[in-house]
């Protein structure tokens, strides 16, 4: 946040995406302002939803017991769900760089959201995509409030055990959970990195032959 | 855009949130230019990404020729796509305010963006998800540098017909095309407006108890 004159200058969009970086280490204790939550969670309605449905639920989770069974659902399933994957992307989810089965952060973070959708609800066409784009937005307004987040999704919602997370949260199964947001305050962020986009943007048409399926 | 003392100030994430609203009517051949495009293409990088991949192809269509084959396509497509769903869903997709078969802005706007994953490919976790983050991030770019865009997913991508399109842009089949935003200047836009988040946000369990699938 800047101030100019005196005047407090939100940042603009470029810095926020700039600066934005997952965070997996929280303060912990240090509690986020009921406004500021509000702010945070009225990001999710404002991105465009097909049909202008919005038709993804939000849970506020801040109860440590809830929090630990959460980590501890969450743990084991990714543990279970990485052994069983083939070797070659075994390997490349092991050496992701900052990849642990310990996922502190669902415990030491003040808050969860948990954002879920039913994509087997014909009332709420393109479910997934437009819950999607109202993470973004939420992972954005964190941003601007000065907290840190870190776009997970548990693996176990990637198999059928996927309810045993429904039940901790008295979630119907017909809800699926799409991430868990840890949101809190940080001492330390990662640097903005580069990117390089080379050989994914093209002009009019793509530059491949047509492949069989 | 605002300015103090002379100085720009770039909009604020809320407002650029407020303002952002779905343009269906472009002012023709008023073109893009190419340092205001390369700023949008570029905030989709800055999303985050299941392990950092942004395994997304994003083609710029500016062709007219193309362009309309794209609208013929489409327009074909969800024709056939409407009338074979069942009478509820029909009659809810009618029903939709600003809905037509027409789909004028696919030939009107001076360029699309076609964005695309393969949601079948290992190397590319959570391509959906992550792809829909970074549509997110190029809609609010779209927005902070005056233009408009309407997150449009032809419904022909929900069926197996969907590869028509991919011909027409020489895609791989393996690409599933997740939007194609027109994008232009416009003359008129839709006013912001309220939004009701009540029943969607819990406080650390779903309200309602568990039902069967």
């Amino acid at each position: 946040m800047n101030f100019i004159l005196g005047v407090k200058i939100m940042a603009d969009f470029k810095t926020l995406m700039i600066n934005r970086r997952s965070i997996r280490k929280f303060i912990e204790n240090k509690k986020i302002p009921q406004e500021i939550l509000d702010k945070i969670i009225s990001a999710a309605f404002y991105a465009p939803s097909a049909a202008n449905v919005h038709g993804f639920e939000i849970i506020i989770v801040t109860e440590p017991t809830l929090k630990n069974k959460i980590r501890d659902v969450c743990e084991k399933g990714e543990y279970s769900w990485v052994f069983a994957q083939p070797e070659e992307v075994k390997e490349s989810i092991l050496s992701l760089p900052d990849y642990s089965f310990q996922k502190e952060f669902l415990s030491e973070a003040p808050l969860l959201l948990v954002i879920s959708t039913n994509p087997n609800n014909p009332s709420i066409p393109y479910a997934i995509e437009s819950c999607w784009l109202s993470i973004a937005y939420i992972l954005l307004a964190i941003e601007e409030s000065g907290l840190g987040s870190l776009t997970y999704t548990p693996s176990i919602c990637l198999t059928k055990k996927r309810v045993e997370l429904n039940k901790i949260l008295d979630l119907p199964k017909s809800q699926h959970i799409q991430t868990i947001l840890p949101i809190g305050y940080y001492n330390e962020r990662p640097k903005p990195k580069d990117f390089d986009y080379s050989g994914k943007v093209h002009i009019n048409k793509f530059e491949e032959p047509i492949e069989d399926e």
